[in-house]
């Protein structure tokens, strides 16, 4: 064991305390990772007492204790990466709870979520945040970098692949199932002179966004999308799959194949999972995010079967790494010099821990991005994917 | 019904066959086939005992009876096509048995089968049947039809993309899981200076292709592909995951993780279908087809889990359409004016018969064709398509 476990000597060590460090320490040596150690990656402890909460309470442990003050990190991105890939059968207590959580934590970037919540009672930020975290136009959703070196480049590259997979064309009327702030539906109207309609479950996403749509052809929906009940060129869904949760999964596929025309192509756009264990841990259902939950492949692969052809998947989850760090960047560039006083200070460190254990979780390869092309009506020519 | 339904207005037509017309013409009425009609689909009736062999054996009765003469058809692909069309639940009974059917075809293929076997007990053509049917290279799997017009621009472009998505670089070991005639190998190694291993379990193979392969840094053996037990820098296997069966889909993905070095890629190239329904066809699994069964999405994706990344999907299912009726008009060319006698004339139309079948069935998207690219060891850079 380290001689000193905490920079405050003074703090109690109970045997609980002990006990995880037993368990912790070989671990972490396997990770090149050592407590109060040299790299930007090791954490440093201010009060021991987290290895009790997160000996309790797994990853919900450290993580609310690291909001609290009782450890620092500078890269806890790569923190998170290191540990995620430990051979699940040597972590399994440390990331038993730590994965779900890191998973959940995704959603709370996505959701009316608990830190959103927070940001809001406590600083009325509301879409300020987002405008002040995100690129200039506004897309919460993973970025394409293949053939940009920055976030704005990366969003257009993003949009524009997703209006040439679909082979977008003049006058062709597409569907974007939760649509956000309308990024994609103001980028397929401007570029490709598509007609959109948008819909999302978020009043003030509708407002800003047909606002930013002003004198396109453009109609974003304050409206739940199982009620849409028109026919489409299209369908897109970017970022939203992810909060339809297993048992609807069938019906999100009925609702988009029930809108798209015959011969049309849906474009799926969502986050994933490596296994198909069903739930999320209870804490982060009841607090984080409500109802979600996020897809594997052989789930997806299922829910559409007898619907559309999987035509073409395409996994750039380490983009979203990349995506999530320049969210980081951007959000500490713009909420430091607004920060002041204790509550704010906490705001601050939750948040820019979820993205940056997001980002590690998506370096671990333990999450996935993927961009998935069905078709509806078995078409005869082969999908050709857009280069 | 039609006034004339047979040509020989003699035979006699049983209570069955009238059973069997009354489903099957309104069912055909929908998909613009007609008895004895003018279209090169439709099927022309020389014995109306046909129907009874279809009902009382379903897409059997109507293979069998094709092969004896008792019907003909200019398009048999296209009239597949046309049937698996309809809606499954108009077409259960005409489909049920004749999907499964189709499907366990395309092995007859692939596979040391009955109609080979005929084949080489009748005319001892060995390997002289397939030079005279596949392209110059003796490519048994599906082309790449996406940038050229003929058979062998597209098996030489299918090599390439092969290549070109495993980022294949000069002194690469590459492991060739069901190497065929070596055709990947010989290509893999003139074009990209890559070292390749290849098993196949049959000795005619290894015979043809090591000669073809003279000089070339390529090794095939006969040999099982469970019994490898060295590192590669790279894994394929191009059309041998049909005839793997699902219980031992597990078994292989190990044997490939196993083979493949930390960080490698894993190409796997297989016809799939599109719903995850269990075994074959009793008298296809006993003749045609024995230990074969092709995947679903989700069963591959199951079958992975744990062991390989899904980095990349592509389904190109039509070119198999392509590659077979190039296939088919290569088997006639080369045929015909070997053939005579009556026992050449039946193998002839049998194969004339499965290439066809198979080339609608891939028309209707009842088939596709995955190429699946897989990682080991979570890297860490998104897996870009090479274009």
């Amino acid at each position: 064991m380290p001689e000193s476990l905490t920079k405050n000597p003074e703090a109690s060590k109970s045997r609980l305390e002990h006990f995880a460090l037993k368990r912790l320490i070989p671990l972490l040596e396997e990770t090149d990772i050592q407590i109060n150690g040299p790299n930007p990656w090791d954490p440093q402890i201010n009060n021991s007492g987290v290895f009790k909460r997160g000996l309790l309470h797994g990853s919900l442990g450290f993580g609310d204790s690291y909001v609290d003050g009782w450890w620092e990190c500078q890269q806890i991105d790569e923190l998170v990466n290191r540990i995620l890939r430990l051979p699940s059968s040597k972590s399994r207590w440390f990331t038993t709870h730590l994965i779900s959580r890191l998973r959940a934590a995704l959603f709370n970037l996505q959701k009316e979520s608990r830190a959103a919540q927070v940001g809001k009672q406590h600083y009325d930020m509301g879409n300020e945040l987002y405008q002040g975290m995100l690129d200039q136009r506004m897309v919460y959703t993973c970025g394409y970098w293949a053939h940009s070196d920055n976030l704005d480049d990366a969003q257009r590259d993003k949009l524009d692949l997703v209006c040439r997979k679909i082979f977008l064309k003049p006058g062709m009327r597409v569907l974007d199932i939760g649509c956000g702030w309308g990024s994609f539906a103001k980028f397929a109207a401007e570029n490709y002179g598509a007609k959109v309609v948008g819909v999302t479950i978020s009043e003030e996403q509708v407002k800003l966004g047909m606002e930013m749509c002003k004198g396109l052809p453009v109609d974003l929906r304050f409206q739940d999308y199982r009620k849409i009940n028109e026919k489409f060129d299209a369908v897109i869904s970017l970022g939203m799959f992810e909060h339809v949760g297993h048992k609807n999964y069938r019906t999100y596929m009925h609702v988009a194949n029930n809108c798209l025309r015959e011969g049309g192509l849906f474009l799926l756009h969502t986050i994933g999972k490596n296994d198909s264990l069903p739930g999320v841990d209870p804490w982060v259902g009841k607090y984080i995010f409500p109802n979600g939950e996020m897809p594997s492949l052989k789930l997806i692969t299922k829910a559409v079967e007898s619907l559309f052809l999987i035509e073409d998947v395409h996994n750039f989850g380490p983009d979203y790494d990349r995506t999530l760090m320049s969210w980081h960047d951007n959000f500490k560039r713009y909420f430091v010099p607004r920060m002041n006083g204790s509550a704010e200070q906490r705001f601050y460190r939750m948040w820019s821990y979820y993205l940056q254990v997001c980002a590690g979780a998506f370096r671990a390869r333990d999450l996935q991005l993927w961009q998935i092309v069905l078709s509806k009506g078995m078409p005869h020519e082969a999908y050709r994917r857009p280069e």
